[in-house]
């Protein structure tokens, strides 16, 4: 039978792998091809947390899609795949994000501005008629919980509200905003992280008018910690930036449950930063009260300082 | 109320202007803004036909789209847009053509390898409950049409199909196959075509690897009248070669009952045709049984050449 893979993103939140395996599992039951959920890194804390809750085996891990026929899902831009994505056959794709692709064929691609994939996933449940499982729902639950902060983020939509009732009852949980804060937290506890760990974990790459942006976002229920360790994130930055990897170089503290940000900024791209916010950025830092969204409230700030450049 | 204007590609045809139409009836029936479909030329004689036996009004022809919400239909690429699309806000995108498209936050875009953008719009219909005025059946029944070719050429599908019968049950009229040729034939007729219409009628054009490249199509139920003017059209091609306007002009002669084409290929990079099809164009021409369609036999075609140089 004709394999396809499911891969989600670099870096892999709770979204990428929940809506990879939920998404396979909705295409083996309606198409005679084998869809494979797979992923390009081992699950982050959160995501081992709601594997474990819900005794879900783990995705298989894979360092190419060459050759292979993909599905993308919970991205689309080529710089937050597999390197190897230019050489595989993207069948569809599947994504909450802003937009940048390019294929030599019309495709299947469902794009929507609501807060997590899984929720468009769950819609897609519903329109066909396919009952969800009861740990898939789990899953697509816990996706909707990590990518809005339990509705409260900002990019929650009316639709994400609806799939999370849903999903709630068929998933059993008995307490399902306990169950996500236990989550959130979980996938908060920065204890043991290094700084590389901090600037290497969950972060995305963009090319904004030439320029590499890198942001890397951290969740915390208490700032303190990873405050504590800042002049040792920020030399870990310079690092990077000083061997050319990029342009611009953002490090987003957010806290979960107090809904705001501290952000450093390095990098040779710094200023753009205060234009976006309007801010004056003193000593490599600044606070944002409100945000938490990398795709809702700081890339499209960033394209639009750079394009009055 | 908010007006959106919901615009098709430029040198509008029958998918065009019908999805235009339709998705602007389907959206003001749930949302409160007010869509409005626009086209930025005038209708060609197939459409002309269409809006004429279904007692349609033309919709309004716009030269500018800059600082309105606008809607997508039927293209998602800039070079076949209006040229100040980049100074409005982009809402939503339904194609079924390959994707070029760049995005500073998450929106709506819903692209299916179907026959039709029509097909798509009728399945929104269909999963939102709206039921369909006959005029507006007919129209999306003559889009499916005119890119089928009456569901025989190489891009139809089973949703075509379906998509198809049902409208054409809707639209009320009596003989769908009769209707639908007479249709073709009706945008077929080129008697009165000068050079330069048929090199500027209905026109694409695409940029491959830095190349660009330009694509006339035209229609007809017998060659020999535009195989006479030949010489002239291939003068009017290399006019605007020679004005730097375009790396490689093909223009296409699809004969729609034969279900096949006459390709004139000209420009610098014409040497790559011969590649992309295996063929050896002896005068410029070279001849494709089978195919019809620019943009799944030919446009993958160049590409995949275009890659391997």
């Amino acid at each position: 039978m004709t394999e396809v893979y499911v891969l989600g993103h670099n870096h892999p939140d709770t979204d990428a792998i929940g809506s990879a395996m939920s998404l396979s599992y909705l295409l083996n039951e309606i198409y005679n091809f084998k869809a494979i959920p797979v992923i390009s890194q081992k699950p982050d804390i959160e995501t081992r947390y709601v594997l474990d809750y819900f005794k879900i085996p783990t995705p298989a891990v894979v360092r190419t899609v060459a050759n292979k026929q993909i599905i993308l899902v919970d991205h689309n831009e080529i710089a937050q795949s597999l390197a190897d994505f230019k050489n595989s056959e993207v069948l569809a794709i599947i994504d909450h994000h802003k937009l940048e692709i390019e294929t030599n064929k019309p495709i299947y691609l469902l794009s929507e501005p609501v807060g997590a994939t899984a929720t468009i996933i769950y819609f897609k449940y519903k329109e066909l008629g396919i009952s969800i499982p009861a740990k898939i729902a789990g899953l697509m639950l816990s996706a909707i919980i990590s990518d809005t902060l339990l509705l409260k983020g900002p990019t929650t939509t009316e639709k994400d509200c609806v799939a999370y009732q849903d999903l709630a009852d068929i998933s059993g949980v008995a307490d399902v905003d306990r169950y996500g804060t236990e989550m959130l937290k979980a996938g908060a506890v920065i204890n043991n992280n290094t700084p590389e760990d901090f600037i290497n974990g969950d972060v995305k790459e963009y090319f904004i008018q030439g320029k590499r942006i890198r942001i890397a976002q951290v969740y915390v229920t208490d700032m303190a910690p990873v405050l504590e360790k800042i002049t040792d994130i920020k030399n870990e930055m310079n690092k990077h930036i000083s061997k050319n990897y990029c342009d611009l170089f953002m490090f987003v503290m957010t806290d979960i449950l107090k809904i705001n940000s501290m952000i450093v900024v390095l990098g040779d791209e710094r200023a753009i930063v205060e234009q976006a916010f309007s801010t004056k950025s003193a000593h490599d830092m600044c606070y944002q009260p409100g945000v938490v969204s990398r795709k809702k409230q700081i890339i499209p700030l960033l394209i639009k300082a750079f394009l009055a450049k």
